[in-house]
This record gives C-alpha cells, sequence and structure tokens, in this order.
C-alpha cells in the first residue's frame, strides 16, 4: 500500500517534518511518501494562499493509492475528491473526527488569527453542532513554528488555556507545522492532543484497508472533460 | 462608478450574455464592464472546474469599483475578498438573498445533478435553514444553454416542477448562463424569478453607493505577502 | 420610481432623519418619501409597542412602487407582504443581510436591552447560523438617541467594543434611529457600519429595477377577504 | 383559580367551542371563562389577520389569573406575556409540546395551505429540530370546520395522510376551530391527537400551581411607558 | 388517577423528599406515590451511574396510569416509554419545558461539572435551539445536598451567577435533589425557578387528564418479545 | 495490541460474525477478540433492549487495549468512556464516519423500521448536518439476517432503493448482523458500503497507534466512587 501525503505550499523543510509524522504511525508495509508542491504560496496563510495552493495538489494527486492534504484549511479537498483514484482525507477533518472519539468537546490551536474563520467552517462541515468549542490562534505565522524554538511552549500554553476558556477535554492541532508538537503537549496537557497529519495517514491506511474509496455516484464522479487554456491548459482531462 | 462583472470561465459568448444582463439593470452612470476569465476551464460543471476558475478570478480583480463573480458556485469569493479594492458579491449569494426578499422559500434550478451539493452549502452559508427549499437540475451542459433552443423550455419546465415539489414560491436561476431566461420565466410561472447576474450587479451598485466595502479587520485584511513560486509565481502580492 | 419609507412610530421628528438617510442614497429619478404612523407608540422599544405599531403600518401600504418598514423590529413584515402592491423590506434584513457581503461576522447595536431577543430572533430568520456573533445595548431609550448629543458617542463605544468582544468584523446599526450615525462611526471604527434604513432604501430600488415583487404563489398571496369589526372594522379588504 | 381563554377573532359560536374544551379538562374549582376579541377579523387565515387580531387580545389580557391564546398561530404571545398579571400560554406551543411527551415526531393538520409556514416558524421556535416532522392543510376555511358536517372526517382523512407521509406517531390539531375533534380522532386513528386548547389550559393551570409567572427579568419585563396615539391611543400604559 | 414518581437511585431520603414535591402540587383526588430503585447506584454522577440506574427503573414501571422519572438525566426515557402503560415524563424535559413558557432563555443550575454535558443534550433534544443558555454546576455531590444546610444558598448563589452570565431570565433546577429550594430561590431571585419534580408531577397528570399516552405507533410500540439471559433474564417480556 | 470486539447481546453465532469481520482488517500484530455479553437481550431491537445490554457491556470493558461496541445503536457508549482503560468506538460512529469520508450524504439501511429513530439521533451526534440523508429499514428482525438466505438480497435491494430516493453516494450497514455484506453489496450497487464492525476495529488501532485515548479531563473522568445495590451490586466500582 502506498500513501502520498501532500503538502500544498512550497516549503521543502516542512514537507520533511510531515513525512516523518506520517511514517511513524503507518502499518508495517505501508509506503508513505511526502510530496512538496511544485507552485503557489510558501505558506497558507489566508483564504488567497489557500485558493493558490489548490493548483499545485491537483497536480501531484498520482502514484499512490490514497492521498493526505496536509495543510489545517483541507484545501481542494472535494475537486481532489473527484480526480484522485483513492481515498483522499484533509487533516483537519480527520483530526476533527479523531478528537470527537476521545472526549466531548475539542478546542483548535492555530496559527494566524485570520485563519480562525476557516476552521469554523471545517468544523461546521465535518463535526456535529457543538463538538468544536473554540478555535485559539498563536499568532505565530506559519514557517516560524519550526525555526522558533519557544513556538512549543507557547502553542502548548495557549491548548491549556483554551482547555480552560472552552471547558473543552481535547485539543486539536491546528497547522500541519505543529505535527511535532502533539506527543509532548499530550504529556504536559494531560488531554489527547491529536496532530492531523498521523491522524489523516491512519485513516486513509484504514479506507484502503477496507476496501473503499470516493464514491463515483454523483458529486464525486470524475469530472466531465473539458477545453483547458491559458497557464493552466495543462490541467485539461480527458 | 464602474463595476466589473468577472466571467470566471473562458468562454467569450457567455461574458457578452452576462454583460448584457448587467447592464441592463444598472443605475445611470455606472460603467458595467464584463471580463473574461484568460485561463482554466472553458466551463464550470464540476469543483475540479471551479478550483482552477479561481486564479484566473484572481487575475483580474482590479480597475474597478466593485467586483461580480458571475458563476453560480461563488468561486473564489472568500479569497477575492481579501484582495479587492471595493465589495465582491458573488452571483448565488445575491441571488438567494434577493428571493428571500419577495418569498418564504425558493427553489434553484441549475445545470448538472452534479451541482447541486456545491448549491446547498451555498445556500446553508447565505440563507437561514430552510430557506432553500430544494435544488433542481436539468442536465443540461451549461454551455448547450446558449446553443440548444430548447433549453430555455426545459429550464422553465424544471421550475415549475420544482414549485410544486418543493412548495417554493421563487425560482433562483442556479447558472450564469440562464441570465437571459429570468424575465420570460417569471411571466410564464407568475412567480419571482431571479437571475444572479443582475441582482449582484445591484448589490455591488447598492455597497458602492452606501460607502461600505469588504471589512479589513480581520479575517478578509489584506494577505501576508509572502513567496510565491513554480507556475504561479506572479500571484505573490507585496 | 417610487419608494415609501415608513417610520412605524408617531414620532415625527425621527421621520425626518429616516428620510433624510433614504434619500441620500436613492439614485437619480427615484422618489423618496418617509411617513409618519398615524396610530400607536411614539417609539417602539417592546413587543407589546412592537404589536401596537402594525395596524398604522398597514394602514399606508400604498402610493408607491416599494416600501421600507423603517424600525430594526422589521415589524408586520409578513403581513406587509401579503398586501402591498411591491417589494417590502425591513430595515433588521436589510442591514444584516448587507453586513454578511462586507464581513464574516457582524456585531448589531441597539438601543434597550430587552430588545436584543428581538434582533437575535430576526438574525435567525435572515442570516445563516453564526453571522449574528453579538447584539448589544447601549440602553438609550430611542427617541433620547436624537436629543442626546452624547448618544453617537455611546453608540460608537459600544460598537467599539462588541468588535473586540464578538470578533466581528462589521456593525449594524439596530435603531432607524441611527441612521446618522453610519458615516462617522465607519470612520472611527475602521469597519463597515450599516445603517438599515439607506440598505433598506436601496434594495427596494434595485428589487423595482429587477422587476420582482412579493410572490402571490402561496403563504404571500392577498389574505382573503372577510369582515373586520370593532375598532379595525376598516381594515376590511376585499 | 381564574383562567382566560382568549378567542382572538370575533366569532362568537367559536368562543363556545372553545370554553367547552377548555372546561372539559380544567381541575375542581378552576373558572374557565373564555371571551371574544371585541375587534379585528371574524376568523384569521393569514398574517394580515393575525397581525389584527393582536390589539384585540391585548384589550381583554386581565381579570384572570392565567390566559390561553386560543388561535394556533399564538399571535401577540411575547407582547402578552410583556403586560399580562399571570402566565400566557398558546395552543400551538401547548399542543406541540404536549405531542412531545407521548411520541417521537409529529405532524400538524391544519386549515389553509397559506398558513403552514406560520406553522413551521413556531415549530422551530418551540420544539427541537425535528420533532414536528410535516404541516398538513385541508384548506377548508377556519369558520367552515363549524358548519361543514364532512369536515371533521377530512381533518381526519389528512391526519391519516400525514402519519404515513412523515413517519409520525402524533397529530397536532392546527386550529382551534378543531378542537372538539380530537376524541374521535384519536380513536379512529389510534395515535395521540392533540387539541391545543385543552393542553394550554392545563399548561396555564399547571403554571399557576406551580407557584410561577413570565419572567420580569429582562425582554418580558413590563414595557417601558409613553405615549400613544391615534384610534390606538388608549392602548398607553403608565 | 394514580401517578408514580420513580427514584432511579437506591437513597430512601431523597424519595421522600421527591414524594413531598410531587405531592405539593398534584390536584385533588390525585394519588402520589414515591418509589425507590432496588438495584443500583445510591446517586447519579455519572453516565455510567445513569445506565445502571435504568433497569431499576424499568423493573417498577407498574401499577399507576402515569410515571415520573425523577433524576435530571431522564435516565431510560425511550425505554421506559415503550413499555409503560401510561405516560412517562422526565423532569429535566418537564422543567426545561416549563422554563420556556415564562421565559425567553433559562439557565440551569446542577450538581457535579461533570453532569453538565448530559444537561446540554438534554436541551438540544427538549428545547428549541437557543433557549438553554447555559448550564452551571456547584460542584456538590447529589446526596450532600440534603445533609449540608449551606447548599441551598450555594445553589441560590450560582443560580445568579447564572442568571447574569447567561442573559437569562428563568432558573431550571438541574437535580432532584433540589427540589425543595425552588419556592425561596425564586423568592430570593425574583426570576422564575422550576423543579422538575413538581413540573413532570402536573404534566403527568395533564396528560392522564387530556386522555393522551405514548403512542404505540412506530418507534415506541411495545419491544417485540425475546429471549433475555443472565442476571437480567427476569426483564424477558412476553 | 489487543483490541476486544464486544457483542451487546447473548448470541453467539453473531459473536463469530462479528469478529470475522473484525479480523479480517486488523494489522498485523493485532490480537482481536470478540466477546459475547453474558447477560440481557438475545438480540437489540427496542429502546428497552439497548438499555439492558449496557450492563452486559459494562461488565467486559477489561483486557485490552480498546474495544469496539459492535451494535448499531452505540449502546452504553459515554458510560463505557467513562471507564474503559483504553479508546471505545462505537459501530455507528465509525461507519457514519468512514461514510462521510468517501461521499457527500449517505444512507443507512437497518433492520426494523422502529430503531430508525436512534439511527437519526446516532447521526446527529456523530454527523454535520445533512451527511445522513435517510435511514431505510427492511423489517428482517436482526437474528434472521444470519439465518435467511434471501436477507442480503433484501439488504442490496433496499440500498438501492436508498441511493435513488435520498440522492445519496455511501450506504452505512445499520446492523453488527450485516457485516458480513459490504463487499457483495459495494460490488452489486457501485458505490462505497460501510461496515461498522470493520471500520470500528481500524478506528480503535488508529487511535491506539496515535497513543490517544479518552481524555480523563471532565465528563469523561473515572465516576466517582459509591454504594451500588441490589442485583448490580457488583457493578460498585472504588
Amino acid at each position: 500500500m502506498r500513501i502520498r501525503v501532500i503538502n500544498p505550499n512550497t516549503t521543502e523543510s516542512m514537507t520533511a517534518l510531515i513525512e516523518a509524522s506520517a511514517r511513524a504511525v503507518a502499518g508495517p508495509g505501508v509506503v508513505v511518501e511526502a510530496v512538496t508542491s511544485s507552485m503557489g504560496p510558501a505558506s497558507i496563510e489566508s483564504h488567497y494562499d489557500e485558493a493558490l495552493a489548490v493548483p499545485g495538489i491537483l497536480a501531484v494527486l498520482r502514484d499512490a493509492d490514497g492521498y493526505v492534504l496536509a495543510c489545517f484549511g483541507d484545501p481542494g479537498l472535494d475537486a481532489a475528491r473527484e480526480v484522485a483514484n483513492g481515498p483522499v482525507v484533509g487533516i483537519a477533518e480527520a483530526a476533527m473526527h479523531a478528537a470527537t472519539l476521545v472526549g466531548r468537546g475539542f478546542s483548535v490551536v492555530t496559527t494566524l488569527s485570520r485563519t480562525r474563520g476557516r476552521a469554523h467552517d471545517l468544523a461546521g462541515r465535518y463535526a456535529a453542532a457543538g463538538a468544536c468549542r473554540g478555535v485559539h490562534a498563536c499568532d505565530i505565522p506559519v514557517l516560524e513554528l519550526e525555526s522558533d524554538p519557544a513556538a512549543r511552549k507557547e502553542v502548548v500554553a495557549l491548548a491549556r488555556h483554551a482547555l480552560e476558556h472552552d471547558d473543552s477535554d481535547a485539543i486539536v492541532l491546528g497547522c500541519a507545522g505543529m505535527a511535532g508538537f502533539a506527543a509532548v503537549a499530550s504529556a504536559e496537557l494531560g488531554v489527547p492532543v491529536i496532530d492531523g497529519v498521523a491522524a489523516a495517514t491512519l485513516l486513509v491506511q484504514s479506507l484502503i484497508t477496507l476496501g473503499v474509496r470516493t464514491s463515483a455516484r454523483g458529486e464525486y464522479a470524475p469530472p466531465p472533460p473539458k477545453p483547458y487554456t491559458g497557464m493552466l491548459g495543462d490541467f485539461a482531462r480527458e
């Protein structure tokens, strides 16, 4: 079984981090390969960045049995499901669902304040009403999570605040760049802390094991073929 | 006042149709200009098409005081609001809102069955629960709406069915390519029939008249600048 | 085109204020006339006041192509739609919708605390879940908004608090008596501030331009004729 | 203990029917008096009728320990609660709640099709989502329920259809004029059939027995006194 | 008429308290009998306790015309409705509904923090969205409510805090063990304070008076007979 | 790693079927053991059965690293989470979640009509609004699924009907007794068909691999110790 984990931004060092998180949980015999997008933003911190990360994702949805979208906005998830040859899971949906299996209400800790709305939208899509009790931002830019040694401490402190403020009992890490924080944060906070990269990798592995893939009935059927022009001409499908 | 109406697909003849619909309602002294996307799909009939229509939209969000996104999926609306210099309105949101002002529950009539899910998602975002009572597809491809002389009749027949089936009292036309059908359909059906292109043009005009534009507080503030690479390198903002 | 803006209370000075707000935005050739109710409460600050303002509204729904209900409780809106000869828009619905076009979540600032429940009810009717993030009261009686020179400052201060507390990005003015505050408040707060009187006037104008009026199919069809007796005998319709 | 049951329309024969239903269930020592509105519509079959029935209700909210509003639209309920000296219960809220105590999902059978929207709105206010599974109209005018001997049969047939169509397990009678149908309909259908007049009378009796009345904290506190003018001048309160 | 009030825990002194509350409101000629469960937990303070209180409830659902479940978790309510020979009402549902008849939004005050989630779940089942504005815990164990003379003061203080914090206008007592607090608390707080035991007793009495009982159509029909084995073998029904 | 799959009814042959389904998907090195409840109903087909299946579940929650509750009602899930030493997953929640990963809207096919309400309740708890588009019953008793050779055909036919009627794109098998049908049904229907036993086994395995278990903060903390009496005395915990 082969799982491709897609880093939708163009920053290689983050891909390495994501790959490590995915490999740490994959079952024996599962080949995990992380790939970096070849076009678009260096990090995803706005709707604009997210929209422009999608072509790069769609360009690498191949050569595996299932796919993980390793950005907490789950960019292009519906489009990816239409064209991928195997199941596609976003890390926000994976993390939020895992959190509902081990607690009654979770808090999300994320990077920039401006991205909280997107997290709320995704919670509205993936989880029953009330399961997501709050979204909190540390206002550390995505690419500083790695480089700033204090970042993990700030994220843990924010999570502690979130548990109190939201009366929640589990934490969802709201950025692929936080993938390395889960174990330590959980130990320090005494509650489940979910890294979506690991959770999504296991979900894709499970779906492949179950033998189920995206339904080709209705909305996720392969898109009708048609001309594509201009810079995006190569995205035309037959 | 200058309003740019963006056709997110690359089909020029559809742009002309859209422009006519917008110009027919714009106030005196309002300059309406419709533009065709320079890249991406010839029509938008899947999540894949929609995602790949967004770069073309973002590339032409300039040279006006306000913008209409003339595709019923309202593609890239959040991203467009972050970067446009004036208000941005999607035709789905404009049409759905207009329908709630003249009725208690509307039906959407759209093109392909596979796009109904997107219409339901948008209704969930724009309208109070229950306002959208149904979404019905005629399964005529977008670009055949113009060329097929029977298309309008089929759309009207579908709308008649929808009014009965959904117990609705207004019709929302679920495709920019249906812009020319509103007046005749309304006359035949005896209920309000809303063309989103006209409705959105008037909403943008109204917002400019009110002197309000997209909030720069929080989520819609200009995105943080950062490197963009590869084919999408020119989308980097300062 | 002729638009009648109805002040549902009996205070003439407030009518003048409302008329000014509506006229400031109406298009060329649009005749705006504001009328004062001839019966009922001097201001609307309770469910009791609101219920008893409705007959006065229903008595003046004539002599125009469209109507604005200029009280933030949108009193009698459903009844007005049944009997008016053109579109009817309430200022709460107009303001709330405009706010959703320029932001992700709005706060309402209103007069008396006791009216907040009504504002929440209307948000539940007009806007998708979560769009209205809070309703805040300054506890200045309606008729003191005009006479008290400090009122505008208090309203702006309350709006500033609301933006922080609710994490909102737009302000809806929750009383027709605040119509004059929008421009200054927006300048001071740096976010869109919506005056429902102006917003509703432009919506009515837009609906007339679109050629759509209230659906006569189903719930808003003209009411069945019947005897009316007692003091309200003149409200019988044929 | 004294309970006043208010018939919000002006038709005396309907008041007698309502009074009989209320008296049949009231406890020993409870005085039930039904009163007919002295102004407004002869029956309530539109938003217009309902709005104009409210002044007549507010004029007779006195001389008892608790009040029943005996029209299925629960007209003026919020206003009545602000000014009444004892608890006020509407027959729609009473019937819908009773139905949820004896079943998992109820259907409403009502008179005119145009009133179904109001029934849905009330279900949204009183009951948890999903409790009301459908609203069905027999399209018999309110005042013909009494006079037309076939009416009861039609209502029962409609209820039988509703149980099947909605997969419901209880019936709510959606008009005070159906008060006399409950026992027979229940016997014929084999499910609980709720008459709101009887249910509301018992709820008011229960609230008085519990010693609780409408909260004077916040929204339902007595309205601020103010001038009332014109035909409605006598409604001013001190 | 005979009403059985079931104390689902095994503590006799609490049964006496519950019986007093029920008898204080029952009508003339109504025989109220409270019974103590013969098996399971001494108090109900967890999902585990609640689940294990259900067999004891199901064992005593006989010998009356209607039943009250006197634990605020409404344990086993659906199961009880399937097998009881008369209506069954839980005290949470009774109290929450009564609160909505006399106010716009209530707060629940309960015992242990860990039970708040259950109260929210029940509010989601019984009341329309937004009616329950908060659930607050005093963290006094259930069985200390009786023995600790300071308990009532703490509960009242918590209720006062809840009214402010939640902007609510009525209080629901979230434990059968608080049944004796309602009158004093209401007097001190100046708002309606609802004891579910009394409220449920009157609802059961009302349902019996109305002649309605649990629907035997569909979900609440008598369960299919089948073998039961092991310790629970006596629960088999024919 | 050791996973215990609990059959909450007392029928051994069904346990064997469940065990086979779980073992077929478990990873290398994972020990799967299915256990049969030692007390309670032979099958679970009512709220009554479900309530009385819970003690038997709680009695066997030991000797493993994680637990699957193999009845589609997810009986006793909250209670089990409070006391188990590892993660606990119900088959309804596992199946519904898996369905949302591969489609936009699923239908449930289940056994008896009377259990549909429970399935809807669970969908409301586990899935976002709208994800569950329908619940359909074949009205074959649980224990006949195995013995009746025509059962699988009927279930597949019902699923085909559900896909059309609900406009859904995935099927959730609504009974543990259908575990063996998934592969064939999926092949025949051409859409994903989810067996909750397999899905839940993989979720428990994934949670253990992730190193997360039920939060001990708040609602799912170990229950307070207390006396248990009567037949259930042995359930007391220290």
